[in-house]
């Protein structure tokens, strides 16, 4: 069975095991996986070196597209591995290791993160570890539920190890376009201009003899963990689908919208299901992650197309997905995440960008990583690419968390990741700010009416005039601004008066 | 010899004053005017605006490419007319009004600010002022030392009035090149594969119907004010230089480097003049503005193409170059802002960014706007445009000013215009840290121990050592983090002991 996966056949006697591949990683070397948010990441390999590790201590610095699945970087972070980590990571024990300081994390622009390789910025790759679909006969590696950076590891690595995932279905052939616009001073036009728009290869290049190992794994991606809507996120649902409607009734959007990206997490989830209900059609999605709601969407025949690096779907989804993946292939497209992330091609298709914010200041400013200022949640991920391109930048959040005691919406964010120039639009359960065109005091008095949680409204409202007495363009209270997270901190709310 | 400049002869009939023609300006128009860093701004116009305006009572939104020359924004803010202004301002009048909130200041992205209008999101654009050389016999308008926002203003506008400028000479003609990638759904690539390619037209198409007015002015250019290298600009500038010849050796760069785009600012200025001592060698430009140090590296047969969207010099500069601008017609190119700070070329190209910070943080945040985080400066012009996208993003500041009052490198930035996402390198006179591939940690003890002052030093590691004691990521006394800002304001300095 696995035969057919490797066509081109002397690699066949490079199948090894998981474990003696693990053989080859040694202390220092620069290792690059692939796997996008938990997509197309390496199932056994990296595992395998993990529980290798204490036996022979080394130190890595581990490079992906994005997310492992469940468990790998915990596992890579509690066996003492990791020295350094780029560009995104999402497990609690890793994270844990970032914030103590005890694993180096750089916190990348994801579809800037190939050119860290590509650029030599990192000095070298030593091995890359792919995931992969199959081989081609003259040795190019079909990729399986994400692209990410794996065609730049690739070529940048010395040695590949390609894991030959079995339990993906050989239907997928042909959703993947590669394409690389080179590398500088020979960098090319990314020639997409429309979000379907095929212009690249099935399959990644490689120079064959550069695979050192082949693996066979049958182990199928992590599931997306599904959260349910609840009343905060249908709300927030609510108040953009209610704007889109009525920037079609502006004749400022046309019903099938406009190229739609959407990040991880129920918020997102909950806007793209509600696509579902509206007078929406001939959708189009130019985004980084393709979720449940895609797949639904497309069924309903309201997607057309879902162009993005990864595909991340519950179980139940994956399995109806990728048993019958003839029917969704003419609508789906697999991208490196330079292209699906590219500045370029998000400013031409114009795309609408919604993304999950930690907090927002009364300004529009908006951290996207850092709780309390400090500690790394996952990353910016994708965010800043599309916000920063997109012709429509929305961020939502839940107005409080923790019973009320944390205020998302915030004097002073207390990390800022998409600045106040980047950012068009904040939802949260209570409304919808319309940002484009205003000046700072004219943002902060719609931020605080619209999205704010009732409970703070008041002190927010102190805050911006106090500060306004103070004059400045951005009227701040420099001794004030953060202290609602040190409130937090030492109170368990940021209320001013903990209430009885 | 203006009857050589109006090529359309029906348009003859439409010359006007500048007085006459500001009676077209109504109570809550939207005014665009030609403009960038001071150079083919409306010179008859909008100063006769100012000055019949305490007569009639009105007030304006004003949109321009950038900064307009000596006391017209000043003028006009004076006069109460202002209601809005966007993207970028430099006036001392003006930007006291935008401080008491008395102007709404809208600081825009310099490459975003078309789609503002193109977009609609500003709904409408009533009158478009621009200066031109001349106009041809279709009516289109050929710009003079600035291209800016003009092309995308007067499609946008009612109504046109041009302002020809006598004192431009004709030589000037040719040296514009006006790409517009159109308007979505119909957004077409920017096929600008080197810094000299020229894709577009050598005038502006507009509908000649509505030219309203046409004022004849002989003002030159407001011209800039060039500060001689002092010791720190040197010393800033000498950093840098060596870290390009350091990258040369090791192969990472070619003696033409990359194309450069340089801020406005002495030290920038400072660097560009550095190159000609150095071992650089066809070197280009892919900017903003050219300024004096780019017609000297011209001269000095350094420098290949400049092209930007405005020529702004000082007066002997001015002189030099127009009265001889055949000479350097084949090495410039002025292009729209939406294409000289396009994301989608600067990243093709790999431009090398150079622009000036106002304070960085110890993280690498980069503060470009607000003085002690409230009081607006000038805006962020096109500094994120260059930093977001560019090869390698730089930013210069001095460690110190007023008399060592101010550090300039402080544990939490007191506003973020680029953030620790996108800073490459940070230098001041001190030296240079090189942040690329390095966690926050790693930064901060790069960046104190490169670039903070002497006298700042212990106190800046006394603040990262406490923050990692509490931990995270990015550690932070979130308490004290924007104390020093308010130290000054008290006691006029940052130091924690004032020195006797």
């Amino acid at each position: 069975m696995y035969e057919e996966r490797i066509k081109r056949r002397d690699l066949l006697q490079k199948i090894t095991s998981a474990e003696q591949a693990a053989t080859l990683f040694k202390d220092q070397m620069v290792v690059a996986s692939s796997g996008f948010t938990k997509a197309g990441d390496s199932k056994a390999v990296l595992k395998a070196l993990a529980s290798t590790a204490p036996a022979k201590p080394l130190r890595i610095t581990l490079l992906t597209g994005a997310s492992l699945g469940h468990d790998t970087d915990g596992a890579l972070a509690e066996a003492g591995i990791l020295h350094k980590r780029m560009p995104f990571q999402v497990d609690p024990a890793l994270r844990k290791k970032i914030n103590s300081g005890e694993v180096l994390f750089i916190d990348q622009h994801l579809g800037e993160s190939a050119s860290f390789v590509e650029e030599k910025i990192i000095p070298r790759v030593d091995i890359a570890v792919i995931e992969a679909l199959l081989i081609e006969e003259e040795g190019s590696i079909v990729p399986t539920t994400s692209v990410g950076n794996s065609a730049a590891f690739a070529a940048a690595a010395d040695k590949i190890i390609v894991e030959i995932n079995l339990s993906v279905p050989l239907s997928i052939y042909g959703v993947h376009d590669i394409f690389s616009a080179g590398i500088w001073p020979d960098k090319q036009i990314i020639p997409i201009t429309h979000a379907g728009a095929r212009v690249g290869r099935q399959s990644i290049l490689v120079d064959p003899e550069k695979i050192v190992a082949v693996v066979l794994t049958t182990t199928t991606d992590s599931p997306a963990s599904i959260n349910e809507r609840d009343e905060k996120t249908t709300a927030i649902a609510g108040h953009l689908l209610e704007f889109f409607s009525h920037e079609i009734r502006k004749g400022r959007l046309p019903q099938s919208l406009r190229p739609l990206q959407s990040g991880i997490g129920k918020v997102a989830n909950a806007v793209m299901e509600g696509f579902m209900d509206g007078n929406f059609h001939h959708l189009t999605m130019y985004s980084e992650v393709i979720q449940d709601s895609a797949f639904n969407l497309i069924d309903a025949g309201k997607l057309e197309v879902a162009s993005a690096s990864s595909i991340t779907v519950s179980q139940a989804c994956y399995n109806r997905v990728f048993s019958n993946f003839e029917k969704y292939k003419p609508h789906v497209i697999l991208r490196p995440q330079d292209i699906s992330n590219a500045a370029e091609v998000i400013r031409r298709l114009g795309v609408i960008s919604i993304n999950t914010a930690i907090e927002c200041d009364i300004y529009g400013n908006v951290n996207s990583t850092h709780i309390g200022g400090t500690s790394m949640m996952n990353g910016i991920g994708g965010s800043n690419d599309f916000a920063r391109n997109a012709y429509l930048s929305i961020f939502v959040t839940q107005s409080s968390s923790k019973a009320g005691g944390i205020s998302h919406i915030v004097p002073m964010a207390s990390h800022i990741d998409n600045t106040e120039h980047d950012v068009d639009i904040i939802v949260t359960e209570n409304g919808l700010a319309d940002l484009r065109g205003l000046a700072p005091r004219e943002r902060a008095r719609l931020i605080i009416s619209k999205c704010a949680h009732a409970s703070y409204k008041d002190e927010l409202n102190n805050y911006f005039t106090n500060a306004c007495s103070r004059g400045g363009h951005t009227p701040h209270l420099l001794q004030e601004a953060l202290s609602w997270h040190g409130r937090f901190n030492e109170n368990g709310t940021m209320l001013k008066t903990v209430r009885v």
